[in-house]
């Protein structure tokens, strides 16, 4: 599609995936880039809320972003129609996951080579992504309302490893039985340092609190 | 928990997994068993569905229930107290879909051995379960409304693998921007074949197609 780049990822030959993880964070600190991998269901509102993010951020922070798919390039067309940043769309070729190298053939299609911030937008899947680290700083996660607010109990890996959870689609609380209380004590269950914020990607709730997180992460990266 | 068994599944160690699930499908087929594999994301509504097509069934036809999760009992507990029949939990220690060889450690385990009807409720996840034959007659998945009409362009080899696609939660249609034709037709793109039923797992609508669907099948599958 005009104007967005398409990854055909190959799957990787390291057999380390924790060594070649840590070596990519190194290259990026030197970089002076951050990087956050996103994890989410399928429709849970990923693009959405990255689409929210990004325009709150842009103007402060260079951005760029990687949106991970079996298929299609929907995502990354969306959402650089909605933003104007770069946005690549990575194949994945079926595989359910990235790893750190698949990560690393993306970064190396980002032009942005002097990004301030470039978000991973993970395959949609609460089991396998969390079992692989990317290189990135950090791992956050979408749990959408509808999906219940017991799914840190069904998918404990993803919630341990996260360090900031979104719970989206707050606009339809009142038709779920889903119970805030319940499902922060869930994920905290996990995680007890996890950082939890409500939002509406689609309202735009929450995410001025989303882009102060990130943020803060992207200059105490610079900093460290 | 109390009355629920809970399986601790292996690994496969056949290779040739299409070689097991026809054999698992032949064996099925004398014992006069029909195994549904019903997949979906996490949070669709899988459980709720179940329960409330079980509950149509059950009278007609004698129904048990494997349930598959990465961790937790949840699911089974909640689901044999809603219906009664026997459900048993499958552990799939860490791994994100079942093949047929662990569809077969969970039926060994299933007390019911003159079943007409078990259910095998697969891993939530939209990618890797669609990839391995678990031995059952057919797959079916549930869509649900929040998740958005587009799935099937994102998760192609999963529509297409399914004969049977129930779009779940239509009580809150309303509130969200899912066209159900465009979503009709994106389905019948990946799996021209498939039977598309709108449901709402809560409410109980459309739940008498699926109970027609499924024992019009359990009959065939008997007589063939």
């Amino acid at each position: 599609m005009d104007g967005i780049k398409v990854i055909e990822i190959k799957k990787s030959v390291f057999a380390d995936n924790q060594i070649d993880a840590d070596n990519l964070r190194s290259e990026l600190k030197s970089r002076g880039t951050y990087l956050l991998n996103l994890m989410s269901s399928p429709g849970s509102g990923k693009t959405t809320t990255l689409t929210a993010l990004i325009n709150q951020v842009k103007s402060r922070l260079k951005v760029a972003v990687m949106e991970a798919d079996i298929d299609s390039d929907v995502d990354a067309t969306r959402l650089h129609e909605a933003t104007g940043v770069e946005a690549i769309q990575l194949h994945t070729g079926g595989m359910c996951h990235l790893d750190a190298e698949m990560t690393r053939q993306g970064l190396d299609n980002v032009a942005a080579k002097d990004a301030d911030l470039i978000i991973l937008e993970n395959v949609g899947n609460l089991v396998c992504p969390a079992e692989f680290d990317t290189g990135a700083v950090r791992n956050a996660m979408i749990l959408s309302v509808p999906e219940g607010d017991d799914k840190p109990l069904k998918y404990p890996l993803m919630f341990s490893v996260c360090d900031l959870v979104l719970i989206n689609k707050t606009d339809v609380l009142p038709y779920f039985d889903f119970d805030m209380e319940r499902c922060r004590k869930n994920v905290l269950m996990r995680n007890p340092k996890a950082t939890i914020i409500p939002i509406c990607a689609k309202t735009g709730e929450g995410i001025d609190l989303v882009a102060t997180w990130i943020e803060k992460e992207v200059k105490d990266w610079k900093n460290k």
